[in-house]
Parts: C-alpha cells; structure tokens; sequence
C-alpha cells in the first residue's frame, strides 16, 4: 500500500480502553510513512455537535455518519484512523460495508481495567449514577465477533501496544 | 490554486433550482483539470441515511454534518461540490465557519420557475398536500445575504450557466 491509497482502521472498545491514545500514536506513525492521515475521534466530533445524545438511536446515527465521512475519506486517498466506542454491532458493520480497505480493531481492554484507570472520572460519576447510559454501566457495549485485530492494553506501555499494532497491520498489508 | 489545493463549493436553493444539475456540470469540469473531486448531493446522501427527516432541527444537523464532512475532505485536498437546499441561514454560515475556502452558490432560480419545471413531481405533489415540510411551499427558505455567487438558470442552457459559474469561480481565484 502506498501513501495514496486510503483505508479505515476503526478502533472500537470501552471508554478508557486506550483507543485515543493508540489510534494518535498510530497516526502519527502513518504521516511518517508519508500517508495522509486524518483522525477522527468521537469525543472531538462530539464537542462539534454537542446536540448528539447517547440513546441507542442517537449512537447508531453518529456512527453511521462518522462511517460514511471515513469512507469517502478513504476513497480520496486518505488513512482514516476513527476511534468511536460504536458498541452496537450493526452500525459498525454498515460502516465495514461502506469501506473498502476496513479495519476493526477491537481495543478489548476489560470494564474492570478501564474503570480502575478512570483517567476521564467517568466511571465513578456513572456509578454514581450522575451520569446514565454509559456503555459498559448501564448501556450495552456489543464486542466484535470478527475483529481484524484484537489488542488489550492492560499492563502493557503504550509503545508495546502499538509495536503489536503495527505488526498486525503489516500482516495485513495495510502498512508495509 | 492546484488540483491539490481544497475548496467548499457549496450549492444552495429550492427544489428543481439546478443545484445537482450544475453541480454535477462543475465536477465533470473540474476533474478534467485535474482536482479530486468529491460531489456531495442532499438526494444521494439521504438515501444513505433515509431517517434523516424535514424538520428544522433534520435539516439543520443534516446540513452541519455535511458541512464538517466537507471540510474534512477539503483539508485532504479535495474539492468538494455540495449541493443541498440548506435552507436556513444559520446553518450554511456554521458550514462557512468550518471550511477555510468556502464559495456560496446561491442558485436562485424563482419558487414560480422551479414549479413549473417540476422535474419530479414534488411541488405537484407539496401543493396537493401529499408531501408536508417542502422548501418553498409549507417550510422556510432563507436567501443567502452575501453569496459569493448567485446563479438564476431560468430561460438558460445548463452550458450557458456552468460558463457564468465557471467565470465567476475564477475571478475568486477557486479556478484558474
């Protein structure tokens, strides 16, 4: 693959599962290869339209449009690296049947990890109960069944994580 | 400006204006000279997305979606043609505020002429009541203020009309 063909490398996983941060890093690994690279993350196009909500419909909705965006993206050349929770099976896969060269990577990293870290304190407000429907409290998250890549990042420095990654998208061949 | 350099041009007006028309004519010369052109039309993209409904708040966020998508492409060097009725002020101007260059074509072809060409049967229909929340009938338009181009097609050939268009994208240096 040459830095003009485009693909969509989407990380799907709970809150706190490290998709930001290893889908940034990856990005920043891609432009230095040379790929145009654009990221789309779901807490930055949500501060966009802040008027997106977190019911099952609203969800379904902004992920479909996030798919859409990516692959018209993709198909002008660009690497679209989207990191969105998406825990609904359904809409990700008609995201996959918008794509052409499509990537899941289930960042499978558990509830109990994700809630010990609480980097955001979302979880101990969702506990709390000040904040409902939050995916893996007291909304449904729906793993993949058949994830390109599958990676937990418990216990595991971020340059680890991404090593796996990249090996994963060589074998791929969506990175040389 | 390059085939590499991005730009928002972006169509508004009724029904049977000739937005998709001319849009459709502009993508067809612009490719020739060599722009990645991505043609984003509100028929199509409402196909993908058939829940998308005709109220204020559906056109709204519809149109605020699409405007951050095109100027997610035209950061990538894409040209983007959208061609939406985009009927509220508000709502293009939060697309204008997104897009870096961005050219307003206000395709201001009368409520009386697009009636009468009627080209599918909507304002027919709109006037029978069978249709509700139609642009021009029963729902608001807003005329751009300031467009930076304003193109009325009636009693025109689409070539006479693309020529004006073309002449006045290159006098905003969006063409060479």
């Amino acid at each position: 693959m040459t830095g003009e063909s485009g693909c969509v490398i989407w990380f799907t996983g709970l809150s706190g599962a490290g998709k930001s941060t290893l889908a940034e890093a990856l990005g920043g690994y891609m432009r230095s290869l040379g790929h145009k690279v654009e990221l789309l993350d779901g807490d930055i196009v949500r501060k966009v339209f802040p008027q997106t909500g977190f019911s099952k419909k609203d969800r379904d909705e902004h992920v479909r449009r996030m798919g859409y965006l990516a692959s018209i993206l993709e198909r002008n050349g660009v690497a679209v690296i989207a990191s969105f929770i998406s825990p609904y099976r359904e809409s990700r896969d008609f995201v996959r049947s918008l794509c052409r060269n499509f990537v899941e990577v289930y960042v499978s990293t558990s509830l109990s990890e994700c809630e010990k870290r609480d980097v955001k304190g979302l979880y101990r407000r969702a506990r709390a109960g000040e904040i409902s429907s939050f995916t893996g409290i007291d909304d449904p998250y729906e793993a993949p069944l058949r994830p390109e890549i599958t990676i937990d990042t418990a216990g595991e420095e971020v340059g680890k994580s991404l090593e796996r990654l990249i090996n994963n998208l060589e074998s791929l061949n969506i990175l040389e």
